[in-house]
């Protein structure tokens, strides 16, 4: 009964076989039938033009993504939570020469046109400070909270009077969706480029950057190659995102693993710290309340010293959600 | 009847089964059991204590390999037809901060102590010149030649004399092994990093890099993650690797490809613009006569104006083989 | 009566003399005798073997020293404030190759032990969190307060326990080391690189990296070339620093710049937001009185909505700095 | 009798004379009279618009203007000889983040449109080869030979043809413009950035960089501060450039190193390696030959080991020209 990530969850059978489909050989890289079909499948999911690449993970998807909004003096506002701040080992840094991460406040890992203003507004307009380029939101959040369209218009207005690039990281961009119940463009908003996650959502390798300004994918095609993400059998990332695509596979599972979230956060009522929008919980629960979950089967990882976090995914079971719920429940 | 290049191949049937196998939720990134036992594997493989570390591509492998051997200031000899000089979109660049590639000459893109030291010896020891750091060359070479041990060794005697790091680029090591007939360690040579390909050989996602070192592997595991390339299902990599170890399949899928090889290099005769060593035949044709094999239903890159390139692949089939033999030699 | 910044003071009749008398042709970059003789002169100065190579800009010093001490995938601590993170444009992150500043808190701009480690302490020892390398303080630092050499110790201690480099940006070096009437090394404490500021206290265009660790320079001689920092009419540069460690000018100058700062000081009373130990004040001040003072001829910064920064410089009037005195104590 | 290199020369007492009238304390960086008056100095110079930064160093003004034309991801086409590729320590990489010099041929270390495109024309449109995005020529070449402004003018056309920025490392700008004896804007041809050298030709720490699309200025800017190259106490640098303009002393100074050079060039007849047409001669001479020279006084460098560089300035004095002259041709 492991609540521990979604990142590590297993494929999903549609993955596996459209990989298999995919084993004759084919154009190598991005030549092939899949991978140049994947602008027009993301034109049509999100009815604006779309140009898109596969990677093989969220890191890299995001860092190539703001490696084309903000240059190598510039700067990217994002949260002091976010995962490209806390979590990518120093990628940012790295895909964007030393371009510098400008951290904002705001509850549950979501940033406001205020707080996007409280770190932009101060900084004087000369050389000796480093210039925001770009802006960079988490759709779900680190806490698994959803931007609603509405906030991510407003988000949008502030970066472009701002001449800010608008990225979304996306790694769990389906949850959101799912959430919202909205289209999937309103559930982007108005951004320049999307990363949109599968691995956790029942992919195995692939994940897409989409860019809703072609300008920015043909600059992001040589930088993907630079930086080795350029799959020689690339096919069989493209037939994954496809295979998501087909039937909404994507909205299923997330809608699943949503489901499993919002039984368990039921349970969980006052010990919840963050509302469950999505596919993650952050639960206070004591050392000894964790180490009786522990013991009933449960694995999930500690949030500090007082609380912890349980992920559901795509291929959670219900009864184990019903058992943790109940679990929980019972403590 | 596709000649045109290993990098497309099909999968090989054991290692999809090795990552349906690795489908159950381990440990994500590489703190699975298959990930974690990769060392092991490759001290056994090569007797030496071996440090590993899978990625996606052979790009990547590479330049990993070369940013823990050669810092932003300093250069890499290589040879000017090097894979990392010209086909790599400029990765060294980026993954190594800038540092520069020192091109060296060489008979079949292969590399001489001599053709080393002519690179290395003008350059003046002062500020103003990029001071060489590491060596790299390619086995098999980008002509499909291989290093014998004793030119390895030597290659390695000349890197030490002059500080240099000595790196592989193994993204055929297969084919150059199964063709000297050696221990991997000998077709390895004194290296300190080995770029071990097995996408071309029959795997999908799944490149090794061999740190013969431990201390490097410990810088390269922070790049890795730093360049977007630890993947949180890192299980289904590993399971890659290892599935192609198992039984050798490995050796045994380049002795396929290296036999079929060789057996069209018997019909070109004078043709052969190299020796046929590993599984790339380059060989001279005139327009019209390459047109005659397209007709034929061969498929196959240009080499220039006067030549043609063909790469055979585990599973390329011998009467396919026999086919372009016939065909060449009726030329 | 320009209170504006020491950044523009008149460069000291002795660095004119000295630059004049260097005129002559000597070997180019630091190959002139002046440049040559630096490492003793500091060796001697510090009671520690030291090797130094001048920079044009305090910016250019604290890169160059920082990017010996951390790799392009480590993090530097130093204070929120520091000078590093927030006045560089981001150099760091160029030069150290998009390394990242990890930001610490402290009183005064001064870090503690205990501030490391609230810093260092919480990053998990795993690849997906920028580990850190190095540590750099500012002495004097950014509101002008001096560490005592204990603190410097201990901080030291710090470093060494986390395997830190320790870097001392030392842009008013002077007047710390005045202020706190100790022995240059007791001043700079156990760093192993010190930015030895010259331009603020009378210099023209050179400030030395100190580097108390010779494997260092030379590493950092390379990279200062690759930067563009190697000038080729280095004696110039050699010359302003000898010029002012001859009979301690730069001691001189220091002392000057702290007492016309210690005698404002004085006038401010409860005004000051930090205690006056070097030569900056951080004055309480309204807006009417900041007009008030305008009106009668002084030039000062703004800090904030409710406060001044004064600066004194090696050549402030003794009668301008009492004038300022008067003109505060009567508002 | 020193003909080693101009880089050390003298500093013209103009230089001086304007640097001790900049010591009044103005505003910081280039907020000063002279430093902000450089843009209408140069527009008026060149009849174009110019946008003006001062920076120390040559390799500075080269890497600061090529990354304004070059994306981290692209390459520079320059000759196999060019001063940023052999003598500049890589700083091309470092401030290109790891972009690529492409290796052009031409006579006495000049580029013809025919040698450009024989570099540019293989390169494949695809994302495995770095693209070419610059261009960049010496003005006068590196064996001292000056472009005829028809040449630049093709040059000009080539580079926009295809999507070219084109750059002119002018280290001896002065010494081909003097050559020449057109308009500085012939001498500079139809280039976006200009690296127009002042210290080999009388100044001390002061050279130019020329962005004759002021779009590029803006953004080198930020990059001159991050790459700390922007000196608190700019005006000292603006001085010395103002000074060597008014007058045009520059040009005078210029002259007179070319006058010295074309003397001994007359002598040295077949000797020549290259027509003498700037301040350089490359001379064949045995070592027997050398010595003789040496032991007469004469000082310079070795070109190989069959040849010798001889070097006039602005202050050679016209005995000492005339002196080598004699003593060549008496060999």
């Amino acid at each position: 009964m492991q609540f521990l990530s979604d990142n590590v969850a297993a494929v999903h059978p549609a993955v596996w076989d459209a990989m298999r489909a995919a084993d004759d050989a084919q154009p190598p890289y991005d030549g092939d039938a899949m991978s140049q079909g994947l602008d027009a499948r993301f034109t049509e999911l999100f009815g604006r033009e779309a140009a898109v690449l596969w990677v093989a993970t969220g890191t890299a998807a995001n860092c190539l993504a703001l490696a084309t909004l903000c240059p190598p003096h510039g700067g990217v506002v994002c949260h002091r939570e976010a995962h490209i701040e806390v979590d990518e080992g120093g990628a940012p840094g790295f895909y964007l020469h030393g371009a510098k991460l400008l951290l904002a406040e705001g509850e549950g890992a979501k940033l406001t046109p205020a707080a996007v203003r409280a770190v932009v507004d101060p900084i004087r307009d000369d050389v000796h400070q480093v210039q925001p380029h770009a802006l960079s939101v988490t759709q779900a959040s680190e806490y698994g909270r959803a931007y609603r369209p509405a906030e991510l218009v407003a988000l949008g207005e502030t970066a472009r009077a701002r001449g800010l690039g608008f990225h979304v990281d996306g790694a769990r961009f389906a949850n959101a969706a799912a959430f919202l119940g909205c289209s999937p463009a309103e559930a982007a908003g108005p951004c320049d480029a999307l990363s949109f996650g599968f691995v956790k959502n029942g992919g195995l390798t692939a994940e897409a950057i989409v860019f809703f300004r072609p300008d920015l994918a043909d600059v992001a095609r040589y930088r993907r190659k630079r930086a080795g993400h350029l799959q020689s059998k690339g096919r069989f990332l493209a037939a994954q995102i496809a295979a998501m695509l087909d039937g909404d596979i994507w909205l299923a599972n997330a809608r699943h693993a949503n489901a499993a979230a919002a039984e368990i956060g039921q349970a969980c009522g006052e010990r919840l710290m963050h509302p469950v929008e999505a596919n993650e919980l952050f639960v206070r629960l004591t050392g000894a309340e964790r180490e009786t979950l522990r013991g009933q089967g449960f694995g999930f990882y500690d949030w500090g010293s007082d609380a912890a976090r349980f992920v559901t995914a795509w291929n959670t079971r219900e009864a184990d959600a019903k058992a943790l719920a109940q679990a929980i429940a019972g403590l």
